[in-house]
């Protein structure tokens, strides 16, 4: 029997070495779990669902992109039976890494993911003007071909990446934005008990039948009616039909709270779709 | 005197033959025009406020990818005195594309950038099961990749890049979502004359004070008080102070309508923030 069988598995995106895995590793929600990367979102969903995994972690929204549509539209419509049982918030540093110490003025070429390249234009422009660059599929591949390859060449990639591929990071946090976050949940099959001393949070998504005035509205009211605060509230086209909504809504509390409980019973009454996708510390 | 010089410039999130570039001449607003592309979100805005453009075109929503924040970051918080003049929806579909025709058994390897590969993960794993991935910074500089090297390799990109590079479409429209659409806008330093018979949409930013509930039933209300119908509504915190939130709004009229303005005349009144982005046919 080999580790892993003995082990329980938490589905991450994957590949390993990007930043899924290191806010997993950051975040270890306790001793006997086994990280497990899966190639998408929908299979880390899926690995829950079947029971391949017991927890699954992924990215919901990143404070420079903004909410992960393909993960909300899942949970929204594609996959049932699933909680939030946490959320993560993990910052996105990147570290400018090589094979072997260098000088900025030494390196000839710079591999990296289009999205991180974009996210360090500041200090690419200032201090690697001119230099090549060369796309990867993920920042850990990128640290992968520059470590096996004796050449003046650097990556942008994780502190993660750098340790499993041995490398050295020549410059250090080299995002153009220090703000720039990405904010993860764990899902599993069932809610985990609660700590009723911790603040939580519920998220839930709602979808209106019709595109009228004050469809909003008439569910705010019945949060603001109890003084539940929203801390996020997001309209996205529903899938059924052009001109119908539903509304990605978070607000502070447990959904079996008793003011809560009272709001989500008289939203169900008025509205066609209620789903509690989970409540869960802040 | 060249011909650019004589053409006014739209600007546009390059390289070309990428997405935007697609939408942009699907959508040209007008005779004289000559698209130039620019690095970064940033850029284009930048070479519209200076006047080394006079339009502007960023992505601003994918169905399946949500918002584009940065671009909402940029119009609330870095660059003022631009207007949306005009919104267009292009469809994102990708064409397998290689130099010669090919059969799909007789592909080796397929270059693209990692979210055009993602988003064709189920037509890859059932038709090219295997076959090695490389990644490239845009889809356009997939196609020029394959287009210049005389291997049986594929680019995933658009019909427009592979008319720039004179490739072959082997297999059309591979995506695996039929629904993936992005949503640009057109940005000037002045508002366009408005067609009075055609519908309109505005969008506006504004922000709270407190965190407290009720803040946005506040907002609302003064739009359901006037029946004026919203399309959108997203709250994403704002880089001001951590638990202060911001409304980006769109609502069914233009700025300038009687109940629209009185609406937005009693926002400014009780809220610390309100800009409005633009008046724009829909």
């Amino acid at each position: 029997m080999t580790e892993s069988d003995t082990k329980r598995r938490v589905a991450f995106l994957g590949p390993e070495g990007t930043f899924t895995e290191e806010a997993l590793l950051a975040n270890m929600p306790g001793e006997g779990l086994h990280p497990f990367p899966y190639p998408s979102i929908r299979d880390v969903l899926n690995a829950v669902r079947d029971g391949a995994a017991d927890l699954g972690l992924v990215p919901i929204e990143n404070s420079l992109e903004g909410s992960v549509a393909l993960t909300l539209d899942l949970l929204a419509f594609d996959v049932d039976d699933l909680t939030i049982v946490r959320e993560v918030t993990h910052p996105v540093h990147h570290q400018l890494i090589a094979r072997r110490p260098l000088e900025l003025g030494e390196i000839t070429k710079v591999i990296s993911h289009p999205h991180a390249y974009g996210q360090c234009r500041a200090f690419l422009e200032e201090h690697l003007p001119g230099v090549e660059h060369e796309a990867a599929n993920s920042t850990a591949e990128a640290v992968r071909t520059v470590s096996r390859v004796d050449r003046p060449w650097a990556a942008i990639g994780t502190r993660l990446s750098a340790e499993m591929y041995e490398g050295v990071v020549v410059r250090e946090d080299i995002e153009d934005s220090p703000e720039n976050r990405t904010r993860f949940v764990f899902l599993a099959r069932d809610a985990a008990p609660q700590d009723l001393d911790a603040p939580y949070k519920t998220s839930i998504i709602c979808g209106i039948g019709q595109d009228e005035p004050g469809s909003l509205l008439l569910i705010l009211s019945e949060f603001a009616y109890r003084r539940i605060n929203l801390t996020k509230v997001e309209s996205r086209p529903s899938k059924l039909a052009l001109g119908h909504y539903i509304f990605f809504i978070d607000f502070e509390g447990r959904a079996g709270d008793d003011r809560a409980a009272q709001t989500l019973k008289c939203l169900a009454c008025k509205l066609p779709w209620l789903k509690v996708l989970g409540s869960y510390p802040t």
